[in-house]
């Protein structure tokens, strides 16, 4: 199970302490991912969609973690299967991005959290009816 | 970039042939993840979510598939990361499941498409808004 680079984030954030704890809150900051070479093709058609999923290997983060620290500090005991914290046994950040453009190797997304030079693993389109359980057009 | 298996699916779907192709519709099946005794305190918590990610290794899945064969045949060139096929590059599966019971080491879920047998690398909760962009309440 072991994974491969499919690309690395070029992003203004450097350090844990610059980057926002979720895409979601990441405002209007815009990140890019430049795709390996050999993968190029793959990216055919991604450019139809508004959003995409960036699964990236956050490579900074800590693996031996099991339960939430931030989870502790509030006074809640919480294991970390509970929690969105890139520190856990496997550190694949999960990320909804809109997809701004598609250039070559170039995918530019806003609302990235990874740091700067993070391996990126999986790139999937955002599909509602698919990911959001909420939406009545769920299952369809 | 290794992944460690947090555990295992126990699922009815035997083959691909047996599987839907993607978790939205599995209908009213219910599959069960057997989390691995040492992950156990990371599950603390994750009962009061509806919904999980489950992230999931696709160890049938043909790994050096870089564009759709699903769209080819149907006239379309489509590259793979514009696809939610579990054949490709790093072969992570990604599905939101209803999420049933927690029970000792025993996830029980409803609509993963996984197969008997598939390795979990990751349970997160679902938040929509954080994996929601269409949600009115993304990125509060």
């Amino acid at each position: 199970m072991k994974c491969v680079a499919i690309g690395a984030v070029r992003s203004l954030y450097r350090s844990r302490d610059e980057a926002p704890r979720q895409g979601a809150w990441a405002d209007d900051v815009t990140s890019a991912i430049e795709i390996e070479e050999r993968f190029l093709p793959a990216l055919v058609g991604l450019e139809r969609y508004s959003h995409i999923w960036v699964l990236f290997w956050a490579d900074r983060a800590d693996r031996d973690v099991i339960t939430s620290d931030r989870h502790r500090q509030w006074g809640e005991q919480r294991g970390i299967f509970a929690s969105r914290s890139p520190a856990r046994p496997n550190p694949i950040g999960l990320t909804v991005c809109e997809l701004i453009s598609v250039e070559d190797r170039r995918v530019t997304v806003r609302g990235l959290e990874a740091l700067d030079g993070t391996p990126i693993v999986d790139i999937k389109p955002f599909v509602p009816a698919l990911d959001c359980p909420t939406n009545p057009a769920f299952g369809s």
